[in-house]
């Protein structure tokens, strides 16, 4: 039994009510059903209709349930491009997606900046040839955020078949998308829906999708069971091709009933104002400073600070009262720590990781 | 709350002691530790350890986990056939195996039989040039069989460098498989494990890890992520590359303690012994009759019968008291019932079963 709370980018606090919904899942025998059954099929409804509510989804756009992050960069090159694919890198997750087109033998190309900075969009050439356009919302990795207003820049910049793909795996329902200036965005459900790992979630509208079946019509290979087309025919009738992670479908259609209630303004609304608290103790420690130097480029939601203290030492000493934040990614292991604000973590709980870290470190 | 018993094959009855053991894992909140943490490759090298105990698994063998056996299909045609695989196809699942080979751009072949049939494993001829032959020890769809016996004639048949592949999603732990005889073999856990879906557990030895590396060499793409070289390289420091379904590898460490402590003889014994009751019950029922014809065929597993009476008229009736089957698999729907019997199923709920179908239909 244990009372830590985690204030780590993901896996991360679960929403209060999780362990309550497994244990109605558990009573319920839903780890039982067949992913066939209507049983199953009413509750990938609920979880599909709960996101569109919450996100606001534009009907030309389809939500397909994958098993990470890892496995949508993956789909996404397989399905919508046939030769080259643009790349915003300013991370190790947007340089993975970058990567990961490579291995999968397309032309990658990219327009990378200093890990934890921004981008200046003005500056951004995107060569016409390339077919999807990776930007990252939000970059897990280093606490840079891109602005709403700078990837609404971004489809004018682009040829016009190009297809946006916005990461927002660990920021997503907080940035207000416009979903007519991007074509597809995506998420996992461990970072700000507050559940366990093993779900992934990709929205994406009927320009990639026509882009797949061009794929598929030219004769070229876009994976199997989870193509576009394969996925879709399942998603039609609230199935997916393979037995998915059921539990997980299940425990997002209960945490976004809850987020619906609270409205996805009311989370917003508290995501801000949380951030704040964290930014404002770390801009005035004597140990931490913001990683991100330009304050439109701070993320509110993976809120990154360099420490002199080794990350590994602010842990040990939050340890005895039950809190933990993340440490640096990769090279920044000890020199930085990763502070999450989910919409699982209260205000309350933000408050006392503040004034804790305050007192014990300064 | 229900009370119902789940002979559905898959998913399934959970592991008794399941819903004990995800309330110790909220409790410990191991959904929210970091999937990078040595809490977390503990749990991981513990589920390992455990696989490798009660599969008996010899030391060229690694193990690695992924999202479901559609995925193992997609990874294993991508990493170890470049040009050429050979199917067995008895039913569903084999089928899907072969179509997802050439969906991927390979040649496949294959050598059928009828629905429900096993094979004549001296009448199958494979062509020299298939680099991977895949065998169903357990066809899930339609309950035929393949006896250990057949699955160790096969080596002599294929090529020297072909690697044999064997499906045993819904048998495991039950063949008593000898590896030295076959090259990988695969399972999802909503089987046999009594776990919620979600995970597939994919055994492979040095060669198929040679052959990938081979594909590799020859600048042949394996895939991104998942590929066998990236997996493996995770694999050896107890990660995956990406967050993975972290509860259910959790769950099943804990499931395979059980499951060690009683031992694989012990579960295979009676897993025999309760085959036998549901077998001779439906040879002597005036409305079921058994679907494999050939008793060396017949699954203990997954146990088909054909019914006079609508498979959903069946489970109309066994309703009331808590009890379900499987109805048949795409056009067997009413024509069969699909009866599980894994280690999840007490052998007093088997009885419970038949003296209740004998009591309703006879």
């Amino acid at each position: 039994m244990t009372n830590k709370v985690y204030f780590t980018p993901g896996p991360s606090e679960l929403y209060p009510s999780v362990p309550e919904h497994m244990q109605a899942a558990m009573a319920n025998k839903i780890g039982s059903i067949s992913h066939r059954s209507q049983q199953f099929k009413d509750i990938y409804a609920h979880a599909v209709s709960g996101l569109r509510q919450l996100l606001q989804l534009p009907d030309n756009y389809e939500v397909l349930f994958l098993s990470s992050a890892n496995e949508i960069w993956e789909r996404a090159i397989q399905n919508t491009v046939e030769h080259e694919s643009f790349h915003l890198v300013n991370g190790s997750f947007s340089k993975r997606f970058y990567e990961i087109s490579s291995e999968l033998g397309r032309k990658a190309t990219k327009y990378e900046v200093a890990f934890g900075e921004g981008f200046n969009v003005d500056k951004i050439e995107i060569p016409a040839s390339a077919e999807l356009v990776a930007l990252v919302q939000n970059e897990t990795s280093s606490g840079a955020c891109m602005p709403v207003a700078d990837i609404n820049k971004i489809r004018a910049k682009a040829g016009e078949e190009a297809l946006i793909f916005v990461d927002v795996v660990s920021s997503m329902p907080n940035p207000a998308l416009d979903y007519s200036k991007i074509d597809s965005a995506y998420f996992s459900v461990q970072k700000c829906f507050g559940l366990p790992a093993g779900l992934g979630v990709w929205l994406l509208n009927d320009r990639c999708i026509a882009k797949a079946e061009a794929l598929v019509a030219k004769g070229i290979s876009v994976g199997s069971y989870h193509s576009v087309p394969s996925l879709l025919s399942k998603a039609k009738a609230n199935q997916t091709p393979e037995t998915p992670n059921v539990l997980n479908i299940y425990l997002l259609s209960q945490v976004l009933d809850e987020m619906n209630k609270k409205s996805v303004d009311a989370i917003r609304q508290e995501t801000e104002a949380k951030a704040k608290l964290i930014y404002d103790y770390i801009g005035s420690s004597e140990n931490f400073d913001i990683a991100v130097k330009k304050p439109e480029h701070r993320s509110p939601t993976t809120i990154i600070a360099n420490t002199k203290l080794p990350a590994s030492e602010v842990n040990k000493r939050l340890a005895p009262f039950d809190m933990a934040v993340g440490s640096g990614y990769g090279s920044y292991k000890e020199s930085q720590i990763r502070i999450a604000n989910f919409p699982a973590h209260a205000v309350t709980q933000v408050q006392a990781l503040v004034y804790k870290l305050q007192e014990l470190i300064g």
